[in-house]
């Protein structure tokens, strides 16, 4: 509940207390209560199923009955990894290098990681004959492989999948019946016009017959990321396509037994997928709001240029243009002192290089061997 | 951040001001960020340390560093089940009736649920005899137990725990190594004076040599329950007592997987050990709370009185007393002919009464076979 003294404050502008208003008469239950369905408010799942529809254009019908809330993107791997892995011998492929996320929990629920290689030559695109071959390993080892994860724009990478790379994963995945996996919690993160981001949804969509309708997709967005940045809500969902009904039976019961994603992250996605939006709010409104989201962006399109350029002007150091994310994966060339220094210490070369750059000059770096 | 002309606001009290202050410049992250330790605000975990200490008197010295915040307590006890469980081998006693979730948390990770049996004659106490052959019957099987599920005050049995049993389980679980989960979230739900909340921490203390410094216990507390009741907010932590330093490397590892629960439930967490006091408070402050604590809690024990008396009014039912929680638990004894039309539905018979009572009256019962 609003406190009636709050609501009729001139603090809280017009337009905010109108978007409460909007959420209070269409949720169900209170945002102190469990909601009345595991899977999170009606009015948010419907809101995000406008905002993909919106997003990806008319080849698109989200269904809302097949979005799920969850406490940021994390638990939504943790869910999908939960559907997928069976035994040991499950595997999920990931891309190396990878957000270190996948391998802890596919350790954790005793999957078998089956890496592929992304191709730096290519501006850490995809390798699709790396793809083909790492399938074959794993059939050759008997492994099941059941999912493969794909982080779109690509994190710690930065870049972003073209049309074609995802076209060749999904079909890729129609031949060896694999799930898509799709993280795209940096989809509002674009930095240039030549990388935009395109969603699996999107192209699975315009694929057509026989794709379209058979293969299977999770795609997992956040409020963390974006221009947003809301973190520490825990605010996220994913959306299943092509799921058996059995299957979406499953998620909804392992859903079920976490009673609730928190409300206020549910609300902050809500907030998050459907901004104001001229006509419904105010001029003034949607004018401070794309003020502030254009500046945020701007601020952060420079740092990404700034950051890859300086790292291509250095003597023995390059980087992939930032298309997208948070990151810049730079390669830094050791000089044979260096490595013979690391090797006698036994530590990686990334490894004594962070730390030693941190020490010398308080500049906080993750080594790459990290990322596998 | 807070908006300075919400601070400036003469709408939100001075004593809300203050504790909004007093958060901010104890947390070293804002709100919407990730917390800085995966284990949760350090203030939070330190403000939870004192109202252990409060609570529980002089022989308890609570840790902060081995408190951990999470999304509500469903959230605590899948971190636990994750700790304890190895593979099939590995069993958790749970008590019988139970709370679902923990058959199907166990379901989920691969465990063996090993149950005892509550005893409707002692008010649904616990009957040690039933544990020890329990235990026995367990380790004839082969099955490592690693655990034992303690919901107290009870659910969904509405009795509290007395010291006696308390001890016992303590000696039972010393005696054959086992872990202690105490599930103590209706612990501020308490309704009559003969059966206070005793928490395992406060016993396992005062038992002295040999077991205060052994026996290991991870006790759970949420704001969903008590007399706040935010269980949307999704707010809750466990602390673990006598934990070896590597296990509590491997739960810091599960967090850190999680990055951070949601920071308003850690907030709600704060505020729920926290609460206005005298002295810090304005005497207006400290009444108002008081006045709708109270209000609430009478409300509560108001009815579980009537509850109970009116079950025991009534012909073919009985209802042991309602000592806590938010649950009655009666005994509805059947009719030979309601038994016959059952077994012809080929339903268990107090599934078909329940289907009938709230077909006939609205009146909304989940049938007891449901729990075991």
């Amino acid at each position: 509940m609003i406190y009636p003294q709050i609501i009729g404050s001139s603090l809280i502008s017009q337009d905010a207390k109108n978007r409460v208003e909007l959420l209070q008469s269409n949720m169900s239950s209170p945002m102190g209560a469990y909601t009345s369905n595991s899977k999170g408010h009606n009015y948010v799942r419907q809101s995000i199923a406008r905002y993909i529809e919106e997003r990806d254009g008319p080849a698109v019908n989200a269904d809302w009955n097949n979005i799920y809330l969850c406490n940021g993107a994390s638990e939504a791997v943790r869910t999908s990894f939960k559907l997928l892995l069976r035994d040991q011998k499950d595997g999920v492929m990931v891309p190396i290098p990878q957000y270190p996320l996948y391998s802890a929990l596919l350790a954790l629920d005793g999957g078998t990681m089956v890496k592929y290689y992304l191709d730096e030559e290519k501006n850490w695109g995809l390798d699709t004959n790396d793809i083909h071959k790492r399938i074959k390993n794993a059939k050759d080892l008997g492994i099941n492989l059941r999912g493969i994860v794909v982080i779109n724009p690509g994190n710690p990478t930065g870049n972003v999948l073209n049309r074609g790379d995802i076209e060749d994963i999904i079909r890729i995945c129609h031949e060896n019946e694999i799930v898509i996996c799709a993280d795209e919690v940096y989809q509002s993160n674009i930095y240039t016009d030549t990388a935009p981001f395109i969603s699996f949804r999107k192209v699975l969509a315009e694929m057509g017959d026989p794709y379209s309708e058979s293969v299977e997709l999770i795609s997992m967005h956040s409020v963390s990321k974006g221009l947003q940045g809301e973190c520490g809500l825990r605010g996220g969902y994913f959306e299943t396509v092509n799921f058996d009904p059995f299957a979406s039976d499953m998620i909804y019961k392992l859903k079920s037994i976490e009673l609730c994603s928190n409300t206020i992250g549910q609300v902050a996605a809500q907030l998050m997928v459907d901004p104001p939006k001229a006509g419904r709010e105010s001029d003034a409104c949607v004018e401070q709001f794309t003020k502030e989201r254009d500046s945020i962006f701007q601020g952060m399109q420079k740092r990404a240029g700034l950051l890859s350029d300086t790292f291509n002007s250095m003597v023995n150091t390059k980087c992939t243009k930032i298309e997208g994310a948070m990151y810049a994966f730079p390669e830094v060339i050791f000089s044979p002192k260096a490595l013979k220094k690391a090797e006698k210490e036994q530590v990686p070369a990334d490894f004594m290089y962070c730390m030693d750059m941190v020490e010398q000059t308080g500049i906080m770096t993750v080594p790459g061997s990290g990322f596998g």
